[in-house]
């Protein structure tokens, strides 16, 4: 069973799937990966507490369903770091409370009664789709936010310094920090009560034409400032559009294996999704259209598909908007790191090949600066913007004006142009760095494929499990994550890793090439 | 009928309702408050291209139902301020396209066959709730991206320099930004690469923290920071909590009359609100539990009732924690501007006599601060906090985090409880001038209510309509809003107009009481 090892916190232990039986023979085992006990010793909470709180969530959220067995309190001791006493009174105290029952020389369990007295509502019971009850004296969750609340995190990235193998996270030490000073420092200076009042919705207009600009010279799409509406990245841009398009029980095409953030986005707008396969052309448009002709909504990364990295071909992206106009179906085009290309032309984004106006294409300010800058924009077709600008005024009126004023200016002062050239050629560096080392360190059990576009790589394992191999490489202090982690339905995933090279300098990368191959032979050996 | 005429774009006009009338004796009224049109001098589209679309999207978004008669060509122009040629070329684009049909001597109406040719796919329909089409060739939105589209504005604030009475605006004229610009340099200028990447979903720990201290101390209510959430403003926080936990459908309570913002969020979530009267003691709690026993929300303000300025009696809130925990239902307390009080004691917020886990506290640094930050905060009861969280990070992740870092700093630095002090003095000045501006210039015909908190006002007018005092009021630069804007059903609004006093300085508060004056002998005189 393939469980992502790339934990969110430092710190955070996990009960090792293995390690949750059930009784009767029933198997459990897929909800059990989501059974976190975060542990921090620097955390507000006792340690008890901690415990104490990571079960009852657990069983409050359904990760642990009635009947689960839990592991000996010496074995969770063992497992979390905490002493035996520790344990004991957190598993006591949940007893008490009663979400475990005991049974002599079986072992602990989940209640089959838990402590969930309130009267069955008519239309509000536990539905196929999952009611989460809260604490027992807590109202429960909507439907949609049990969704949200229990989605499946897929391969977050860690905290902390950026380490080899990262994902998601661009060369941050060599974001040219001071000259963003400078522009914050000036347009503070020059801030007038306007600029500190509620702003325009749709992000402000300089930033807007900055960013269409920049879109129509980059990706050869036609667009005005009316079609931009800036985002508080592009997770956001995701969630506004799933909500904005999608009814609850609405089919969702997408890319299998996909990124998590959009999975989440679809899930916690009720649509069900339809995983589709990828190919060496990109999404299989035909194979959609056979499973699924009524959906309302594609979600995917025609430049660079995430994370195995092929371009859509031309070819199929016609075909999926032709097949879109004749569904009436929305696409979104994710289009997260296309600035980073190496030696490759670019293939016309879909929004610029689209007639029907129905591409929505999403861009990304995490990859090209920094994370924590939290923007990223929209292009919606002509006739859409001004309706998710409304939608966007609801869930959050709009972006932090200063950041968005210090990015207008960073782009119109050409300094975003100059700062991609350079990070190019940086992270050209950094994936001729990876590639040696793994060549080699790795030798004939890793494989990169050939990367033309982006901050990441695959690579392909021989002769040991990529989920084994990146626990492993997680206790060698490395960051992997297995390609699993991207598969709705893992079985199906390649045996393989994803590897980010943007995030750290070419020394680090070799040097973890070197212990990921020690990774790989702890792994093959275990 | 009443027309909220606080207009959020400079230059925006609206077709006034009774310009529209309606064929065979329907009477669509109601849907013509939001047939706007948004005419802007310096903006991307020609005026035509602006008319063109304004009437479109009226039509697209069904607040123009088809049947509606519109002005005349003469008629728009001059209230538009076009040409008669731009009218005219307008209305023909629209009718070459389907949207209206002339017929010889009656006029020009809403087609009733809009070009809107796609089949109807089961379950698609428009529904009660109204599933609005976009443009002819896209596809709809969802059920709840129509009602997010069409979300009423209710009174929203204009954008441009503040001027008398802009309410929801703080006095952005004394916001210290030269000591923002240093603690925003220092941050920056120590920023790390982990800094840079993405963060905590929760928000950043030490302002959390920041924020916990604060509430403890100005509110009287125990919290620690792993009950915090930063959100992007108040809005984020109401918008997060309805989504996580109303489904469509489900029954909540609003104050009547309350804050439109709420009001958009509830209807976002599909939310059917049911509008609970407010009398000198808050929010009638037996009216709500009559009216709606099963209600699974209740939205309030109870610090400041938003607009009507009443705090909520101590008898009252208990009786609503009594119900909520009968009737299993959560609440939201939003404390918007509790912070800046004249010369009164605060009674304990909601959150701080809650011992069922049931309210959901929302702050905002828009008015404490300035509202382009974005920031605010929610404290959730223990159990929920984590789950929103989650809800949260598919939301938008978090919010940026260098203003996050730099808020941190200005509460723990002691700058943020000077800046309450500094601000709470200038209020109470700009208070006092209102006071007597409007005494002195407006006698008998206005009555300010008295003011204990906050930064706005509510005058009762007498002798003249308080709609129409606010378009006069409008075309002498003032942003007067009717209290009829904040309810829902408007027939029952008191005759008054809500005055903000924040914004601006005593001196233009004193000229805009003389303006007003102005404005409401026009309104008798009409």
């Amino acid at each position: 069973m393939a469980l992502p090892l790339a934990n969110r916190y430092d710190g955070i232990r996990r009960i090792a799937p293995t390690d949750i039986t059930t009784r009767g023979g029933a198997v459990h085992g897929h909800l059990a990966t989501s059974l976190l006990i975060r542990i921090r010793s620097r955390a507000h909470a006792t340690l008890q507490q901690q415990m104490y709180r990571g079960i009852r969530r657990a069983i409050l959220t359904g990760a642990a369903v009635p009947g689960t067995r839990l592991p000996s309190s010496r074995a969770l001791a063992d497992d979390l770091g905490v002493s035996r006493t520790t344990a004991v009174l957190a598993l006591e105290q949940l007893a008490a409370e009663g979400y475990l029952a005991s049974r002599r020389g079986a072992g602990t369990f989940v209640a089959d009664d838990l402590p969930d007295d309130f009267p069955s509502v008519p239309g509000r019971g536990r539905t196929r789709t999952g009611r989460h009850p809260g604490p027992p004296t807590q109202p429960p969750l909507s439907r949609r936010g049990a969704a949200l609340a229990t989605a499946p995190e897929g391969a977050e990235r860690l905290a902390g310094p950026p380490r080899a193998f990262r994902i998601g996270t661009p060369g941050l030490d060599l974001f040219p920090i001071a000259l963003w000073q400078r522009l914050i420092t000036r347009r503070l200076r020059s801030a007038t009560a306007a600029q500190l009042d509620y702003g325009d919705p749709a992000g402000l207009r300089a930033l807007r034409e900055a960013i269409a600009g920049h879109v129509q010279m980059a990706r050869g799409t036609q667009c005005s400032a009316d079609q931009v509406v800036v985002v508080g990245g592009a997770q956001q841009g995701l969630d506004l559009i799933c909500r904005m398009l999608l009814d609850p029980g609405e089919r969702a095409w997408m890319e299998e294996p996909g990124y998590p953030g959009a999975r989440s986005a679809l899930l916690g707008a009720g649509a069900r999704i339809v995983p589709v396969r990828v190919d060496a052309e990109g999404l299989d448009v035909g194979a959609g259209a056979r499973r699924a002709g009524d959906a309302r909504l594609v979600y995917l990364t025609p430049s660079h598909q995430y994370p195995l990295g092929v371009p859509m071909s031309l070819r199929r992206r016609l075909a999926l908007l032709r097949w879109a106009g004749s569904a009436r179906a929305w696409i979104i085009e994710d289009d997260y790191d296309s600035e980073f290309r190496y030696g490759t032309r670019p293939i016309p984004c879909l929004h610029g090949l689209d007639a029907g106006g129905r591409v929505i294409y999403v861009g990304s300010f995490s990859k090209t600066l920094f994370p924590a800058l939290r923007l990223g924009f929209l292009i919606a077709p002509a006739g859409l913007q001004e309706r998710l600008v409304a939608g966007r005024r609801v869930a959050d009126q709009h972006p932090p004006a200063l950041d968005q004023a210090a990015l207008a200016d960073f782009i119109l002062d050409g300094h975003f142009a100059r700062h991609l050239r350079r990070m190019r050629t940086a992270y050209r560096e950094r994936l001729d760095a990876l590639a040696a080392a793994v060549e080699r360190y790795c030798g004939d059990a890793l494989r990169l494929r050939p990367v033309r576009t982006g901050l990441h790589a695959v690579a392909e394992l021989a002769g040991a499990d990529a989920v084994k191999v990146s626990r492993e490489a997680a206790r060698r202090g490395l960051e992997v994550t297995p390609l699993t982690a991207y598969y709705a339905q893992r079985a199906r995933a390649v045996n393989g890793l994803v590897l980010g090279f943007a995030a750290v300098r070419p020394d680090v990368l070799a040097r973890g090439a070197e212990r990921l191959a020690g990774a790989i032979d702890a792994a093959r050996r275990s």
